[in-house]
């Protein structure tokens, strides 16, 4: 695996669903909010006492258990620095568990900021692997990565099951879950937080919301837990053009049910089109579905980009032999892909 | 010293010249550029081919010696976190050199990171203290912070003392040049870049360019001394707000070349007023000047306040007893402040 995350290529003007974007593109009134900034809105440093304000209301939490982050990638690298911060006591590297498969970004995070990975294999059903990760916890662990629903499989994760490993892991170590994909099945591990002190959830609007391209992620902890990421995360990470589309994204709650109702009706396309062909796929509470196509996987990616749809070949993922992962967002969208592998099938 | 940054209050409409921000705000084509961002362009992940050219080009390095930031702020975290990866053998705290006065965010940024800040005491001229610095030097230190012009002295670093500097730590030291005011006097360190190859510079479009609020900076160095850095910055930490802005401002080259002359001439004013009130003041290379003004400073800057004009009381500096900071951009913003001053004393 590599050390660093290469950038997937620009793809044109192609149908893009291989990374879980907004393909409808952010709310108008996003655009709206970013046309109406001013020029010394841009020149000063912005104030985050408002959006501070509303973005704990809109997420259910005090202010002092949310950082805004510059996109989850910022808050994964600063929870990775706060694990680094807890060195175990004998020198030794702090080791980052990774549930496979997994985001890219948790294990090159970790190893570029000089921590072991430690790779916890995956269940053939891709059911959250409890005793796997209970057997990899060790007194050097610093953070658990876990991904609720999982990406790039879709599979929720009970809460019972993160409170179990929250229970297992030495004092110092953190458990990450990210919630990127939250809005897609409203599963949220926010009610651990009183009795779990060392869960971080994180959160995104770039799916959902459709700000990917803006940069706006949250951490949401207990203030304790938190303290010391605020302390490493620059002060003004968030740009002020992130801040005033993150107040218009959450104010237009339509929008968001919106495309919510379109990621639904877009998944129920890709089950029915998977069980007619006699693929295995994974009910997923994401705005993607994983569908196991076989040897084919491959050349059915490449046929699709070549007819400019991008999908995501996954079969080089822990065990994701032979599957693709297809963003499920818009319906039409979704047709217009369906309709594409159907003719290739 | 505060372990954490805290964000100055918000000043209401007053006028700020206390933060070094371009008070006459961005150029109309950077609010133009984020007017015309779509809804996809918001809701896609960035494309950064066409910035990191045209960024290269204008800072005049190849690209591979570029990597773009999220202001200034990420690229000094982002080298303290490069610093603490080359942790001495024996495993003792890295050490990180910081030539007193100087920006507040280099302590807080290293003590937050787990490294031991050494500080070295100013002279009296603000000259570069480089006795100081090579006195400083341990086998621990990693990082040496250099600013260039100084905040909040003005005074500027000549490229021998840097290469002194750069030759006298020990192997996986680096030397971080910050030129945040680089477009007040034109001064550089990059051509040092090939001879010492432990030199990161940083630049910012937060000043000159008047994109604070959009975060935009940049560290320029030799690909072996910037590829640690670029695996630890988040891929997209650049949003596309920053993006489209940076493109814009960079090619506005008029509005530059008419704010750098503005500052210029308000430098000279405050150096005339000083002059006139027999205040000791420095030379700055910057959008601000330090002046002495004695023990009524905490009181002249209160009363300014009061007055809806905010310049920075810098008494509580090393070395800098009695000083003000005022920012100089806007010649007639510049004459408000010191018609304001020269009525209170």
């Amino acid at each position: 695996m590599s050390n660093t995350y290469h950038r997937p290529a620009p793809t044109g003007d192609g149908l893009r669903l291989h990374l879980n974007e907004n393909t409808a593109g952010c709310s108008p009134k996003v655009l709206e909010a970013l046309a109406h900034l001013s020029a010394t809105d841009v020149s000063f440093y912005p104030d985050y006492d408002v959006v501070y304000r509303e973005a704990a209301a809109y997420l259910g939490v005090p202010e002092d258990r949310l950082l805004l982050v510059n996109g989850l990638d910022e808050g994964i690298l600063m929870s990775t620095i706060g694990a680094l911060l807890r060195r175990p006591d004998n020198g030794s590297r702090p080791e980052f568990i990774v549930v496979n498969p997994a985001f890219d970004m948790y294990a090159i995070t970790a190893r570029a900021c000089g921590g072991a990975v430690v790779n916890v294999s995956p269940r053939g059903d891709f059911e959250f692997p409890l005793d796997g990760v209970r057997a990899a916890i060790t007194p050097r662990t610093r953070l658990v990565f876990v991904t609720s629903p999982n990406n790039p499989t879709g599979v929720r994760v009970s809460n019972d099951a993160i409170r179990s490993v929250a229970q297992a892991v030495p004092a110092g170590a953190v458990i990450f879950v990210d919630e990127a994909y939250h809005d897609f099945c409203g599963d949220t591990a926010l009610p651990l937080l009183d009795s779990c002190s060392n869960v971080v959830v994180g959160r995104t609007f770039a799916k959902a919301h459709g700000l990917a391209a803006l940069r706006v992620g949250a951490l949401l902890g207990v203030p304790d837990t938190m303290d010391p990421l605020r302390a490493v995360t620059p002060p003004y990470s968030l740009n002020v053009a992130a801040a005033v589309a993150l107040r218009a994204a959450m104010a237009d709650r339509e929008r968001l049910a919106w495309y919510v109702d379109q990621v639904n009706q877009s998944r129920q396309l890709v089950y029915e089109f998977c069980t007619k062909h006699g693929f295995t796929f994974w009910v997923s509470g994401a705005n993607f579905v994983l569908a196991r196509v076989g040897p084919q996987a491959g050349s059915l990616v490449s046929g699709l980009a070549g007819a400019g749809i991008h999908i995501r070949d996954k079969s080089a993922d822990p065990g994701c032999a032979g599957c693709i992962r297809v963003t499920t967002g818009i319906v039409e969208h979704t047709r217009r892909c369906l309709d594409a592998m159907e003719e290739m099938l």
